[in-house]
């Protein structure tokens, strides 16, 4: 099995070439820390990738789609249909993560792991501008209001979809990966992964979505709950608590994050969902964090609650919600000019300076 | 004189076009307002430009550099010769604004508007990678804790060439331009500025600069203290108090601003300095404001303040304070990210949905 391989690699990072790191950034042409952020992005970047002369080339976010049989329930303002319509989207470029990821040099993966619409057309297939990978576990998650969301072994499947994912990346050269997720409802598991791993009340940790109003998002809270009460046996650990309450593009996610870790590829998290399985994979082995780079604060309830418990700070905060690793194609953008910096920037030795 | 004709052109936006535009955000394909602030930016770029139909290809930053009379008070961690050397490193390349720029796909342009050193070497001039304007007004301002740091006839000088910089650009075609500045001693008269002009405590608008410690903080807010006493009974209206606590440069950001929002070119605002030149603008001609992008939270001392009376949300904040047109560039790249995605997403009406 893949994940126990692959996870016991994840360590905490060696910072014996901090000093080293520290000092070149110390001897670039400008005061010593002027640059705030983007000098830790440097520092942090550097010391995933165990070198003082980091690049940073090839860049890809992989955005996982997967349903929700919580939608059954009314929780979200859109249809589940519109899971395998965006996919189609994605696939032809039109989606927000396809724009701002071609702005900012990164590829895209559309990764099926368990849409419930029907595949992708033919048509679309040999048209497609984006990558697609068919990994498809099931026809989307069960209702876990009613039933655990996943078995046990497809929960595996899930995680070690995403975890193939880390590996090819790092077989093709990609420097720096990102997270995304496209699949209707899925705030929904979500919070419950949040309130219950982090752990918090369902009510901190709910929100409107994509957009539901009062009465859907009580409706939500109380679907929440009755998950959460009906997988009560099962909430034992953080891959069981995955299985009841997530669903396939989250663990999926959640693979690619202990993946990305194991191997030392810096992973960049987009929002709200990817940081549900991001809190699943550090629960899981806590060292990942240390490879994980947070692109922005969700404007989703419960996220600020999350970023406090982790003391982890955004590098954004622009109230983006929309997911699809929209956010992290702009956090990689600001890891890349960090990047830039470090490496292009004369020393005070080039200016004749000591 | 050019100030006069090209302000009188600076009015509030019209807003006529709103509708439309918002239209259109709402078409794309994700939950309306999903992207947040980057759906305001590409708001506000378009009514700026005065078209639905808005378009980002050319950017330019305009670094001014001058020098400060004030700094022979002991007010900064460098001493003025740097302000020379930092600007041959600009024309070389090295600089951080060189590396963010080029990053973002931004022209550079380094202007002298007072350097007290020597001119570029001919070498340097020979072999630079970036435009490099001369429009030394003077060798350095004087010193304002003794008497004005211009004369009027100066500070107007400074402010033309700030405009003409505008109007080069949009006869050359840029979209967007971006402040900048290089100024050994520079955030002396920009805490001046703010304590007079916010107005505010000098206490509450001063800080470390570059990194002076606590002893040469206290010196410098004595200082700044000292100037506002000696040129009291000039600081009666914008202009005049940019000519008395202002420097060349800081002037000079002033006319790009004011030809900026005149000529209806964005104009995005790097941090406290820069910051302190938009604020005489908006205090001269209020209107001004609309046409302006603010980067991001510098990490002075009374940066918050400025932010909070004027209640605008700068984009970014990562600590940054090193200035040189640093954050306008960071700023530009998520400006034109969120035209990017007005542009080029799809539409409901492509996916074949009402």
């Amino acid at each position: 099995m893949k994940i126990n391989e692959i996870t016991e690699k994840i360590k905490p990072l060696d910072t014996s070439l901090k000093e080293a790191i520290q000092k070149h950034l110390d001897f670039l042409t400008k005061p010593p820390g002027s640059l705030g952020r983007l000098e830790e992005l440097a520092m942090q970047y550097a010391l995933i990738r165990g070198t003082d002369k980091p690049t940073l080339t090839k860049k890809k976010i992989f955005t996982f789609a997967g349903d929700h049989g919580v939608a059954a329930e009314g929780v979200s303002a859109f249809p589940p249909e519109v899971t395998k319509l965006m996919v189609d989207n994605m696939l032809q470029g039109g989606a927000a993560v396809n724009v701002l990821s071609a702005f900012a040099g990164v590829d895209v993966s559309v990764v099926d792991a368990g849409v419930a619409g029907e595949a992708p057309s033919e048509q679309i297939l040999q048209n497609k501008k984006t990558e697609f990978i068919n990994g498809k576990i099931r026809a989307g998650s069960r209702n876990m209001a009613n039933e655990p969301a996943m078995t046990m072994d497809e929960t595996i499947q899930a995680i070690n979809l995403g975890i193939q994912c880390a590996i090819d990346a790092k077989e093709s050269g990609y420097d720096i990966i990102g997270t995304g997720e496209m699949g209707i409802a899925n705030t929904t598991p979500s919070s419950a992964i949040y309130a219950t791993l982090l752990p918090s009340s369902v009510e901190k940790t709910t929100g409107i979505g994509t957009g539901v109003d009062e009465k859907a998002l009580a409706n939500k809270i109380e679907i929440i709950k009755k998950a959460i009460k009906t997988n009560e046996t099962l909430l034992t650990d953080p891959i069981s608590i995955l299985s009841a309450l997530g669903g396939f593009e989250i663990a999926a996610i959640t693979g690619l994050i202990l993946g990305g870790a194991a191997l030392r590829i810096p992973v960049v998290i987009d929002g709200y969902i990817s940081s549900a399985a991001a809190l699943v994979a550090c629960r899981y082995k806590p060292a990942t964090l240390d490879c994980l780079f947070f692109s922005h604060y969700s404007a989703e309830n419960g996220y600020r609650e999350f970023t406090e418990k982790f003391e982890i700070k955004p590098l954004l905060d622009l109230q983006m919600r929309l997911g699809e690793g929209t956010g992290a194609a702009l956090a990689i953008n600001l890891i890349e000019a960090s990047v830039k910096v470090y490496n292009e920037m004369a020393t005070f030795a080039d200016l004749g300076l000591a």
